[in-house]
């Protein structure tokens, strides 16, 4: 029999087929194997849809009575878009079930395993836990704190610049690594910006990733709702395109609001901070519409400003092998640090060659943590061997 | 018998030992070999003393003729401080010579190769050329240009910042950082600062290194010469101290002139130009007294100046897991760019995790290439076998 853990990481690469498409649900990956042969696979493909261990045992061909199953995630015990999915595992007569991490939804969170363990299954809890739990982060902290993962892309020098003095910045990074950006983009719910990036690039963020076109949320930060109505976000799927703006523009600015929403675009009114417009407002209002995982592509005052809320979750940075000066714009703006005391740390810090360029992973948070935590809880309850 | 190329690896292993003794010499490794088995290992070990190729032959505890040399670089056919090797080679019986690379002295290039054959001797020309050129890329950049090589050692934060705003940076990196940081000193002749640095954090200027002490060169740019007598760079070995002044403060502070130089230290007049002191006057008296491989640790400013004056080669930029934002200090002043397709190029850059840290070295210039493309010219004039 093959490795627990190496099946279990096969079930994480078969989760992640359904990156941005999940909604507010987690992404899953379930295997079913009988006699040690594989027989059916799944993932869970689009929120509302089968999850990802009934979509296993549809995949099978053949009898799967006495069989093991592999999750990722603890399966669900609720009812939530569709019926529970441990009745269905009782039902069919699995054998075994291995769990990779435990829900850290409490609607859930060891129930599912729970009813596994009366209804007479095997269930053993705990494989490859920290790439379950890391393909969920998003899911985790929209169950802990009901707001959207927000990762930050940064493209910029050695020095920590994004553009020259006089603002150009294209290209910094290569090729290579603007094709790993928009593979990024392409399973995010959302790509935001801030009007300035809009106004100086007029792009259309869209995610163009291997011959094929998607279409994350468009999100613009545009308190003064300086956007043209002609802007290139609204040439494709402008429904798509959602722009936070200064409540005070419904009255101040309503011909233009009305023009643009006409054009099939969501504009939502939104406080002003002393800087900038409310985020946990925008928050609120993304996660109203399941979208949790979001890019921040803005500049660096953008940046900072999810810093400074405690939003950022993560960092993406692609580094290219050129420096700027002092002259060249800083990737990040004030985060308010007078002291190397207060400096903020960016936690598993990870590096990878992209051709010319380096790309930096990291973490302001990590919510892998928690869900591994709950699981070392639960692992103990298992069935005896 | 042994891959010739991983042979010539362990002669690059052995000429490193050499690193920060061989002041204008380039650092070289020898191995010699008789019907396969090792029978005598050498290096370069201080400059003025015997050749790699003369300590592996003086290693051998039996008799050497009709054996092996392996040697990372072209031996030498000219009288310098010592006697040609090549007349030794000839002499003691030696089959055949494994050169990694030639000479880029022009006094020698290709003549030693020339001599062996000419002798009888087999020749056979690059083995690990990338190898054998890096490791004495000061020495033909000292051949070429008569200059220092200049290695620029940052240490910052991801987003760029050597300094939060107050100006505090202990400790921006871990210990494993700055031990390595230690090893980068201890093989360099000297390491140069600018008079903030010193005024700042009073450093040693030292090398700790596996428990030893090593003493660099402590090269300071003062143009005002604020230094003051006390400083902890006059503490151990004064006389390895250099101030690098305005020439008019021999008149102005002539007393503090009489006082530091009582001490033991150098203090050189240097003329003073728009950006600061005169880099190249500088490197002039710094290859005077066999100072070639420099290690530059100020600040933003100094780091630039080499940069824009085009004296600077490496650079090696220490990268923790932290950022400060917008209002910390710069690792780099001003390079004059206003335009992102003025900016500069690092080429071979190459990241080293340092437990929490990551460590980017990258060239500025590359003199390997020449020195390897010397090497294609001559490797077809081989012996045949």
């Amino acid at each position: 029999m093959a490795d627990p853990h190496e099946i279990m990481l096969e079930c994480v690469n078969l989760a992640l087929a359904g990156k941005g498409h999940t909604k507010t649900n987690p992404v899953v990956g379930a295997m079913i194997l009988k006699n040690g042969r594989v027989i059916g696979r799944g993932f869970h493909k689009n929120f509302g849809g089968d999850h990802a261990e009934i979509e296993a045992i549809n995949d099978c061909g053949e009898d799967i009575s006495g069989s093991d199953l592999y999750v990722t995630l603890e399966p669900c015990s609720h009812f939530g878009k569709t019926p529970p999915c441990v009745e269905t595992i009782v039902k069919k007569g699995i054998k075994r079930v291995f769990v990779g991490v435990v829900d850290p939804n409490p609607v859930n969170a060891g129930k599912g395993i729970e009813y596994l363990l009366k209804n007479g299954v095997e269930v053993y809890v705990g494989f490859a836990e920290k790439a379950c739990a890391e393909i969920i982060e998003e899911f985790a902290k929209y169950i802990y704190k009901k707001q959207p993962f927000y990762s930050l892309k940064i493209a910029q020098t050695l020095d920590g610049k994004i553009a020259a003095k006089d603002g150009s910045s294209k290209w910094i990074t290569d090729e290579t690594s603007r094709q790993h950006a928009h593979y990024i983009r392409s399973v995010s719910d959302g790509i935001l910006t801030g009007i300035g990036t809009v106004l100086a690039d007029d792009p259309e963020l869209s995610a163009r990733f291997l011959g094929l076109k998607k279409y994350p949320y468009k999100i613009i930060l545009d308190s003064s709702l300086k956007i043209s109505a002609n802007a290139a976000v609204f040439n494709e799927k402008p429904e798509k395109c959602i722009i936070f703006t200064s409540s005070s523009n419904f009255n101040e600015k309503a011909v233009k609001i009305d023009t643009i929403s006409k054009a099939g675009a969501e504009i939502i009114p939104c406080s002003k901070l002393d800087n900038g417009l409310d985020l946990q407002k925008v928050s609120d209002e993304l996660i109203k519409r399941g979208i949790l995982n979001v890019l921040v592509e803005g500049g660096g005052k953008i940046q900072a400003s999810f810093i400074n809320d405690n939003l950022a979750d993560k960092v993406y940075i692609f580094t290219a092998g050129k420096i700027l000066g002092a002259e060249g714009v800083d990737s990040l703006g004030s985060l308010n640090i007078d002291n190397i005391e207060e400096c903020k740390i960016i936690s598993d810090l990870n590096v990878t060659r992209l051709k010319n360029d380096f790309l930096f992973t990291g973490k302001f948070y990590d919510y892998s943590k928690e869900i591994i935590n709950l699981t070392e809880k639960v692992r103990n309850r298992c069935s005896p061997e």
